[in-house]
């Protein structure tokens, strides 16, 4: 029947209207969405070959390339979370990880941090993503994805970010 | 009074709880910040000078560096927005904007689509930013503002992705 079909329940925003005072003295009240922090990580198959996700997103309007990424459960650390949404999203673990760093989303609204990994040493274990992420995994060269970024066919701000650090940690960005 | 003083009206956030069928035909409820769209714009005061903003965020805890940014009013197009933000926040006109792309700032729970430009030939004219935002310009070599990317003292992703692609285009990304 269609009326009793069950209906998952996905990403939940918590936001809260907070009333503050400026350092100016004005005070103001804000909308922010309250957000755990998430991890997002570049997973190098080799030195010049990364595994981004092509993945359904309902805010986009459709499917867009990104790298694994997730919010952080709870007690988890930024480094738990990456090892884990790597294996859930993209089917592999890694034998090293490497920060890149984190970022503000969108400080205007959100206190969402990003934080950014490269993962290395990866070996292939078996995909598991939720019933409601529809994943397909996407091989390319590292110069190709950044080629991406350039020419604005990959426009999600945590990947990009996360490709462009790694990129340059490796000396390999121009 | 206390109780009767004035108090501002600062962002507000629209979510809408969404009901959506995936390609899989798992069916999903979805909380949406729905946005406007934004833009930002990286205004260069010669070749190698930029001119930075540093903002009180609240959802940041404190001040951070940016580049003037703000959200695209009714029927703004994004070069209208960054032209208008430009002389709001860092008090300049620009005689040449670049379009250089756009992202979302996070496709998991916002459609926001942040607009990448850089200004150039400016022109002074008189700051005025609304009495709610807190904003100290600060002027430094793009060389400098990439470092701080690359040392992670730039975390806004917007600010970051919109100097690393004028740098890009500049041939000044290393």
């Amino acid at each position: 029947m269609q009326d009793s079909e069950e209906i998952k329940r996905g990403f939940h925003v918590v936001v809260n209207t907070e009333r503050v005072r400026l350092p100016n003295g004005v005070l103001i009240e804000l909308d922010i969405v309250r957000h755990p922090g998430a991890s997002a990580v570049v997973p190098f198959l080799s030195d010049d070959r990364v595994l981004l996700i092509r993945q359904y997103r309902h805010a986009a309007g459709g499917t867009i390339l990104e790298v694994p990424a997730g919010k952080l459960d709870d007690g988890e650390t930024p480094e738990i979370c990456a090892a884990r949404e790597l294996e859930e999203e993209a089917g592999v673990r890694a034998g090293r990880l490497e920060a890149l760093g984190w970022i503000f989303s969108t400080p205007g609204f959100t206190d969402e941090r990003i934080h950014l990994f490269a993962a290395y040493d990866l070996e292939r274990v078996s995909m598991h993503p939720e019933d409601d992420e529809l994943i397909e995994p996407v091989e390319m060269s590292l110069e190709r994805a950044l080629a991406l970024v350039w020419n604005g066919e990959l426009t999600d701000a945590k990947s990009a970010m996360a490709l462009i650090h790694a990129a340059h940690r490796l000396g390999r960005l121009s």
